[in-house]
């Protein structure tokens, strides 16, 4: 189990409340959808749902939520969804990337190939539609499905600037946000909505989200090229064999002219991307990422402020920005 | 242009009333969804659009819906949802088939790679659900929703059962069903409900669709061993090479031992897979399929006698009807 894991239980625990007992009723809700549609999606969807680990953006959803929706159907339907959205981009991300293992099991790609990885993705995917229309609103529909558009459109602007290293930081973040954050401020979103929060209250849990959610990628891409392997369980510099361009090594070529030189299409081998991180992390690059990345994390949690939260939902949110200010895989 | 094209085009000009130029109401939304979201998308998902063809889907959703529905924007917005998530279908199956070209151009997967096809595909398939929820009633997307689960549970299944030539029929026609005809049946109910029709009216217009869709995956499946080429634009047989097996194979095993005795997976080449259409051809299997498509039309027309629809409502459906039936590509 991984740091980053273990926190996220931590704070489900120390959330107190409904919480623990939501989340395992989202639990159960996922596994009796990955079941409901046959022996082949069973194995794979189940397989990936499991995979998709921490359960940060259902949680999120509870959190935005607050006790007073506890027992609304919309609740379970909402988190259930946004965890549904995310194994879908997971088992699609693996078809583009033609990734082996995700967590250290095999990718549905690699066990059932393309076309099975292709299906299944887009079961999920309609799945979480099915789900939020069965029980939530139309507003909620919403919003997930301008979540889900936005992670297209980021995957979309990851291809257009694949092997581009001069990419400017402006757009290298509208990417993070696009690709990670969108789905971060619909959980947000549909929590506030399934609480009956007032419409400013929607829009600044999903304003938190948002920054919480730009910040986990940025971390996302500094982990890549920090390591250690032992923690992230993958190589450093997968990103860059990629040819996916961020922070670390967009901040490295402003301070390393040499840097600046490299033709990251060279980069075809896992030994030239880990030479290439050690490059990075000697221009001092990984600690200015991170430090905009704990920026961003400290407005998310002034952001909370001005909010009308229990005492419980307020700490149990800045306990997930900690966590995500912490990460380590 | 092929002669179902014309056939729906004529059907367009005939059924009059508002629907010419709701169409183009339609065609318009379409372009603008192509193009507003970044050039890359404008390009592919343009194409894609433009490659779709003869938006069969779009022109049920209107004739459902009848002349009360005319300026209403849910109408649409559900008649660009249903062609926006048979484009991304379309877009989906190109990665899955690794498929060069779709009438007569390449497809997103040749042009730009199975990472932007799969995202493109994703993209085309929110939209739809942004699109309705922005116009739509929860009841539409949860009709929506429920058609693209069966989309890609067919597809599953068409991969589970590939290679399998002792598939039985009730299994084909629970593909068909799947895979095609719960996106006919969505359009009309989403045709219906913007309408305002009654719940049993709704559930009769879904049911006519469903039959219509399973006729016309039917009688697709008997093109690609029928051909001609001509007519079709791809050499015949190409399910086969697929490991498609579909009713007239089914149909002809039964009637020809030797073909029972056939392995699909020695089907390697083009000319082996015309060769096999050859041999299921001459066991007079095509006819008795074609047979059995015609008679699920004609059930589908008699589904309409007692439907309460305006004299033009039902000379148009029942001419849709007809050119599924008479479909020569």
């Amino acid at each position: 189990m991984s740091a980053g894991a273990a926190t996220v239980k931590g704070i489900i625990r120390s959330a107190g409340g409904p919480v623990p007992q939501l989340l395992e009723r989202v639990e159960e809700r996922l596994v009796t959808l990955a079941a409901g549609h046959g022996p082949i999606l069973a194995v794979h969807a189940g397989a990936t749902i499991a995979a998709g680990g921490k359960r940060l953006r259902p949680l999120l959803v509870l959190l935005a939520a607050g006790p007073r929706a506890a027992g609304r159907p919309e609740l379970i339907a909402a988190a259930a969804a946004v965890e549904l959205i995310h194994s879908a981009t997971l088992v699609h991300d693996d078809v583009l990337d033609a990734a082996p293992l995700r967590r250290g099991i095999p990718t549905v790609w690699a066990d059932g190939g393309r076309a099975l990885a292709v299906a299944t993705g887009d079961l999920l995917f309609s799945r979480a539609f099915a789900e939020l229309s069965a029980a939530g609103s139309l507003e909620a529909v919403r919003a997930l499905s301008r979540a889900t558009s936005a992670l297209a459109e980021g995957e979309l602007l990851q291809r257009q600037d694949a092997w581009n290293a001069a990419v400017p930081i402006d757009r290298y973040l509208q990417r993070c946000e696009l690709k990670t954050a969108r789905l971060f401020e619909a959980s947000c979103t549909l929590g506030a909505l399934a609480g009956g929060a007032s419409q400013e209250q929607v829009a600044a849990l999903g304003a938190f989200g948002n920054s919480l959610g730009v910040a986990f990628q940025l971390l996302d891409d500094i982990l890549d090229v920090a390591g250690p392997v032992a923690v992230t369980g993958k190589h450093r510099g997968a990103d860059l064999l990629d040819g996916t361009v961020t922070l670390p090594l967009i901040l490295a070529r402003e301070r390393d002219p040499q840097l600046a030189a490299v033709d990251l299409r060279a980069i075809t081998t896992p030994a030239l991307a880990e030479g290439l991180c050690d490059r990075i992390a000697a221009t001092g690059a990984l600690g200015d990422a991170q430090s905009r990345a704990l920026e961003i994390v400290a407005a998310a949690k002034q952001q909370l402020v001005a909010l009308d939260l229990t005492r419980r939902q307020r700490r149990a949110l800045n306990l997930v920005a900690d966590s995500v200010a912490d990460r380590r895989s």
